[in-house]
């Protein structure tokens, strides 16, 4: 998909909502157990019943590698069926992924020849020639960390080189040499509210995958005033919030309607910034 | 496995080599490819071969997950046929895994839990929160990116703070806080050279996992002169010049003979140090 194809979709369905498919079999409904795949089953269910109101979604591998090659399969089912059925969904994977170059190459053909996703979240740490070979398929994306949403994110990313410049802005000075923003995007944590602006000085265009808001603590209305330019140019993502709503036999129209209280909120901050109409 | 049980796995092999599983379809010998598994069957002759030689095998997963389901099979029976016929070998899955701390519990349940290896590499952008996890599982150890191999390893890893310290220094300052050197390494490119005495200053005791020896340009001497400690504390990886020193039916055959002659240049090394007595 391209930059602009998503920023249509974004005007079209008043959304900037990606719903993170972190699905745990231990924390699923547990009537969805008896089922043959109850991951697949689950997420198939969160599917139907969130998009409408998102335009993104974005398994994270972890949930899925954790159970092994069960896991794989129900990935691949969950993949499969958003291109099937929803082929305006931008699908991330979230992998945070980041090797030498001939190993991310590896990487990048599982992403993309394999799984056939949109983006792949990748660490910066290893530098360039580990980002580069995600970058080589058509219309392929990668969602560079910069600034996480976790407490360790202080750890090294806001350590300040000799010229005051903190890792993470390095990270997006440096790293908009490597690809346009027609492939590149950045992950900001919702977690740090007013930051938004500075990110905005350095990387004014590119999109901002923004994980965070809910469970984290993170304030969607702040990260629309500071993170919002006149493209949206934002992925908001909640997981927790939507897919573990409820517990219950009724826990897809749960998630439903938690997702349409935040289209419904982003709608707001989409006409505020005149990027849809009245 | 614990810290002393490897030291002592070292001594008596005479060899800290760690043989990296880099295993592409795409390269190994084409007479396997009739074979119902090739990955593994190529895996399980160069394991045969060179087990006696090393203590410590490194399957990269991104080679694994780049075929989906198959690899990731292989790679399941690969690291069973180590355990079940060689339980000296250390095992290390190389994923430079690492997100916010639910997530990294969910990898670390994927490889100590279902994949049941000893170590597995970690990226430390995203800082404490996202490594803890790892420590959790008894004798697990979390293998640390501190200053990696590749030419991007300038990009950041390099950047001096205010006080003149550099990015991959304040790694390995600040982790040290995180985990005791029984469960703690790092990963620290051969092709760094001099450098190492550097990391010595910081991190005396802690074992180092090495890259970079062969096909990237680094000098085995040079990495033994300056990493070694008393009790070696190293494990230098070779990767594509041992499992692809030939392409023919005696692949396995000249894997041997190039760990062999790596092993005998080690136990110099040993010797030299007083690790291991004439």
């Amino acid at each position: 998909m391209t930059r602009q194809e998503l920023i249509e979709n974004i005007k079209r369905k008043q959304s900037f909502l990606c719903v993170g498919l972190d699905t745990d079999i231990k924390k699923i409904p547990s009537h969805l157990l008896k089922e043959e795949d109850p991951v697949f089953t689950f997420n198939r269910a969160i599917i139907d019943a969130t998009a409408p109101y998102c335009v993104a979604y974005k398994p994270n591998l972890a949930f899925y590698e954790s159970t092994g090659v069960a896991g794989l399969i129900s990935l691949g089912k969950t993949i499969a069926y958003i291109r099937e059925n929803y082929p305006d969904q931008f699908i991330i994977a979230d992998a945070k992924r980041g090797d030498i170059g001939n190993t991310s190459e590896m990487y990048a053909r599982s992403f993309f020849d394999h799984m056939k996703v949109n983006a792949v979240t990748v660490a910066p740490y290893m530098g360039e020639d580990s980002v580069k070979p995600f970058l080589l398929y058509p219309e392929s994306w990668v969602i560079l960390l910069a600034l996480t949403s976790n407490k360790g994110s202080g750890d090294f990313q806001l350590i300040k080189d000799q010229e005051g410049v903190m890792l993470f802005e390095a990270v997006l000075k440096k790293s908009q040499n490597w690809a346009s923003k027609e492939q590149l995007m950045f992950v900001v944590g919702a977690t740090h509210g007013r930051t938004f602006e500075t990110v905005r000085k350095l990387v004014p265009e590119h999109f901002l995958l923004v994980p965070g808001v809910g469970a984290q603590g993170g304030n969607l209305k702040e990260v629309a005033e500071y993170g919002m330019n006149k493209n949206c140019s934002l992925l908001v993502n909640s997981s927790r919030a939507i897919i573990y709503a409820d517990s219950s036999d009724g826990f897809a129209e749960s998630a439903r309607k938690e997702a349409a209280v935040i289209q419904q909120e982003m709608s707001v901050y989409l006409r505020n910034k005149q990027i849809i109409q009245e």
